[in-house]
């Protein structure tokens, strides 16, 4: 016998089950702290996507309850359509199994992996297997499922199956028990954070232990679930055509028109005549030299790229902008989704947002949210290429230092949305360096860096005024003092001029005549709106404007304007009185307001 | 009809092959020019690690020819075992199929998806099966295959099948052809002249067009195969173990001793007395429980760590060394193996080497060589531990300038060699960040530093007085000069000195009342060889110690002496004669040596 049969002898299959249970860490699962966080992230990602294909806005509850020294038990459970009873075992209990891995559309989940492999892990953790509840209709009965994977088979095994009371009328509950620790909650709270950012329309409840957050939904519009589309002429490779065309039963020009994207009749004959192959040949019947002609034709022939609007889902700049200031403070964003673009057949657009300023963390690289088809990337962050591309971004010529990323009070959000979103390992943590995407966040990053900068131009113009004025002002009582002292005269209030100086809002009371009049000058570069309380035993008779609340308790009258006062505008009231009293005004911050009480002197 | 309902008509199986097709970038073929690297490295693997299993010297040919305008073949030829008929097509065809996944032990081929991958690609951009010739021994004919696999059913599709001629007795040629394009050529050569490094043993012949390469063996020893070793008790999880037991015909005594290493009757019967199980309940019999508290004792059982001597395969400080010495001129090489430790139970070990100045470019960053089970890591350095491992360790104490990653004339290698290398991606690029792995190549390089410092401070050491030493030397020609003006006497020659003085070898000859007398005096640190060619009328005559030849040509007589020199030492030899004549010195660089010829005045 050869070394040769030796070895031959010990050649087996690997069933995929087994080589992701070997290789768990490629799926997320590489450490037990991780593996909470992918488990929710998959069932979040399939609940998300269940429910946009049902037309429903999200609700989903995500539970993680300690059940033993180590042992976690994770919940999802979602308001979605719901699974039939006979595919639940396959959707849970297999890997490789789903819907989406054949449809050219955006989704979060794409290869029918994810949440199955949350399953193998945790029986390969703790041994036990998972609970599954799910009702379509409220016309049928809700399923209960206890299953797992047989790992040589990679096939799903039913402990139990029954029928159960459930009080949703429709949705799929998942419950899965692990070995973990829960070291890393910060981060958990982050990924849903940020899912909740880039999934407006969601409400996420979650219950961690004894904790509960919630993360409200900021939009009340179902969004539409992406159109799955037809490949294009343009993004196909030999391999693909010579089986596509193999199991057609029709004409070549058939085949054409009903398998491709922007291929209509004429376009069709146009490849035909192209690839010397008359359109009434039957598909299967071609030989290898005249399906390259037919490939070499279809990738010469002019067409559109392919239709986006359907396929994609963007965020869109508006929910952007509102899911960041719902969950960040800052002085300053600006959203822009960018027209969608090709690579390699593959539909995508990109979309970001700049943030600065506020609450963000002064100093340090800027933050990067990074997110694919709505998902939050969590991992990688330096393999992954829109973080090379904002490193690649030269931000000093935005008025933004730089160190490698930029640094200061800066968020910078990319999401990327494809069809086919090109990630560089199964553990999606990371976008891969495809030209085309790097070339359109670039572009994203500059259109924002721009308008960052003239915001921080205009910012930095202010704030140079304002040290001027300051500087001013610090001497006016001086000189004003100097001048009374001449003159002989009581030393004035220059709070007014101050005021105009400092680019405040100025409101003055006097009365002299037996008339009160009080006077607002907004100095202000914004519009402002104020309440003015005045209150003195006058009683504001024959006031002009009249006050729109007058009340009176104990001799004291109280009248109260509303003053709504554009930039550089002015405002008077005058009524019959005697003045004196207090000045109290509210609807503005008081460093924006300089209150000169002539009468309280 | 439920929504579910329709969803689930969308349902369905993906084959692996389907999977890797739609994802050839996570295993390296995210690129037309990164595919044809991919192909050969995968190639070469199962080469080498063939050759090792035969434990024969690997001859490797390896040759790129460009076929069509875009169309590149690929040909990989061993002298390994060769592989049996009826094995081919599943070695080739099918993935996830091998020897190699179910087996504990050091391999550069682990999952069985590698080179089936290179066919799937192929068929995918080309439509062309591939090429197999493999032979098995002198006894048994040639077989050649020409194959492709099916991607529904990830089934291998034998297109021709024959018995050929073929001159070698044993060994494999796999000629694969698709779309590339050669621009990836520098980095081809740059993967092979690494793999050289790491495997001295193996020759590599490389045909590119028409230029052709070799990469020639440093070491004809052969190296031992790791032997495989069965699962520690401590680096098992309660699904394998639950499946193991299941599949156990013995008792709960036998499984443990047969199947787990470092387990033997005793040991197994204290983990079944602390787990509460008599040794002879038969094992598939244990309850759920049982199972768990089984796995408990074991796990809290002590037993040594896993045997690694022939599981593990390192190279070897002294190979390493020499396989770095052949591609790369440097002043300075240093080599570490550490000892083997465990991750997860895996058998892992970390070696490193460190080399400095000579030709290695003196700016921008170290260069860094990653490896793992002797495969080059071309790709994601940023993404990898061992990057990460290298910007960790302060550098600036070794007195080496630090910019995130050392920076300098400085080469890094680090070989990560385990049973199951933890890659971050299935394109096997980059080693996960592991605590344990981290540890250890931290440590190893910190060690490396230590000794790369003493070299740069003996180095400095050296400059400061090769410095004060010049400028010393530069003025005794002329207080030489002086004093023999005092003293009215010629000037001496001061070479002695300097020779001294500048730490150099010095050789002298002097002639005195009819004896000759040569003197070698050795100032430098180092020991030193040289021959002394003392060419003169003097035939040597009565020389002590004698020359080793001595030679005659029209009168004058070449006395040759060998000269083997300690450091500080000293050697003479004197004859009778006349002197002059001329005296040459071999064998030492000219700039170590001063000759002081006194005759020749």
């Amino acid at each position: 016998m050869t070394l040769a049969d030796e070895l031959a002898r010990q050649q087996r299959s690997i069933s995929v089950a087994e080589f992701f249970e070997k290789n768990k860490h490629l799926l997320g699962f590489d450490s037990p702290t991780r593996g909470i966080i992918t488990t929710i992230k998959e069932a979040v990602d399939n609940a998300l996507d269940a429910c946009e294909e049902a037309r429903v806005l999200p609700d989903v509850f995500v539970g993680i309850k300690r059940t033993g020294s180590e042992v976690f038990r994770i919940t999802v459970e979602d308001n979605g359509p719901g699974i039939i009873p006979a595919q639940v075992p396959f959707v849970f209990g297999k890997l490789l199994y789903g819907s989406r891995f054949h449809q050219i559309r955006q989704s979060r989940g794409q290869q029918g992996i994810g949440i199955s492999a949350a399953v193998l892990y945790a029986q390969l953790t703790t041994g036990l297997p998972t609970l599954v509840i799910s009702r379509t209709g409220p016309d049928n009965p809700a399923s209960r499922f206890l299953l797992q994977i047989n790992i040589n088979t990679n096939e799903p095994e039913v402990v139990e199956q029954s029928e159960v009371e459930w009080d949703r009328t429709h949705g799929t509950r998942v419950q899965i028990e692990f070995k973990s620790s829960m070291a890393a909650k910060k981060r958990l709270l982050e990924y849903l954070k940020y899912t909740s950012v880039v999934n407006p329309h969601a409400r996420i409840r979650v219950e961690l232990d004894d904790e509960t957050y919630l993360f409200e939904r900021v939009s009340d519009e179902v969004i539409a679930c992406p159109q799955a589309i037809k490949p294009h002429p343009h993004g196909i490779e030999i391999g693909q055509l010579m089986r596509m065309l193999g199991a057609e039963g029709g004409s070549c020009g058939e085949f054409l028109v009903e398998n491709f994207t922007r291929i209509g009749k004429k376009t069709a004959e146009e490849i035909c005549r192209n690839a010397g192959i008359p359109p009434a040949t039957p598909a299967a019947s071609l030989t290898p030299a005249e399906q390259k002609r037919l490939l070499g034709a279809m990738q010469g022939v002019k067409v559109p790229a392919p239709p986006t609007q359907t396929c994609l889902s963007p965020i869109g700049e508006e929910l952007i902008t509102r899911g960041l200031e719902k969950e960040f403070q800052m002085d300053f964003v600006r959203s822009r989704t960018r027209p969608s673009s090709v690579y390699s057949g593959h539909p995508f657009l990109v979309e970001a947002a700049i943030g600065y300023g506020g609450k963000l963390p002064p100093d340090g690289n800027a933050q990067i949210l990074r997110f694919a088809n709505r998902v939050p990337l969590l991992y990688q962050q330096g393999a992954c290429a829109i973080t090379g591309c904002v490193a690649g971004v030269s931000w000093k010529n935005y008025n933004v230092s730089q160190a490698g990323l930029p640094t200061g009070p800066l968020l910078i959000l990319v999401h990327v949305a494809s069809t086919h979103v090109p990630f560089t390992s199964e553990s999606k943590d990371a976008i891969a360096a495809i030209p085309e995407i790097e070339r359109e966040v670039t572009l994203v990053l500059q259109e924002l860096g721009r308008e960052l900068k003239t915001y921080l131009s205009r910012r930095d113009k202010n704030r140079l005024q304002e040290d001027r004025a300051r500087a001013v002002c610090s001497i006016i009582p001086e000189i004003a003092a100097k001048v009374a002292e001449i003159v002989d005269l009581p030393v004035p209030d220059t709070s007014a001029i101050e005021g105009r100086i400092m680019r405040k809002v100025v409101v003055k009371k006097m009365s002299r005549d037996g008339r009160v009049r009080l006077e607002v000058k907004n100095y202000t570069s914004q519009p402002g709106a104020l309440t003015i309380y005045d209150i003195s035993p006058d009683s504001g008779e024959g006031s002009d404007p009249k006050p729109a609340i007058v009340t009176e308790l104990d001799g004291e009258h109280t009248k109260v304007w509303h003053v709504e006062i554009e930039p550089g505008g002015a405002w008077s009231a005058e009524y019959f009185g005697a003045g004196g009293g207090s000045l109290e005004i509210r609807g503005m911050p008081p460093e924006h307001v300089v209150v000169v009480d002539l009468d309280a002197q």
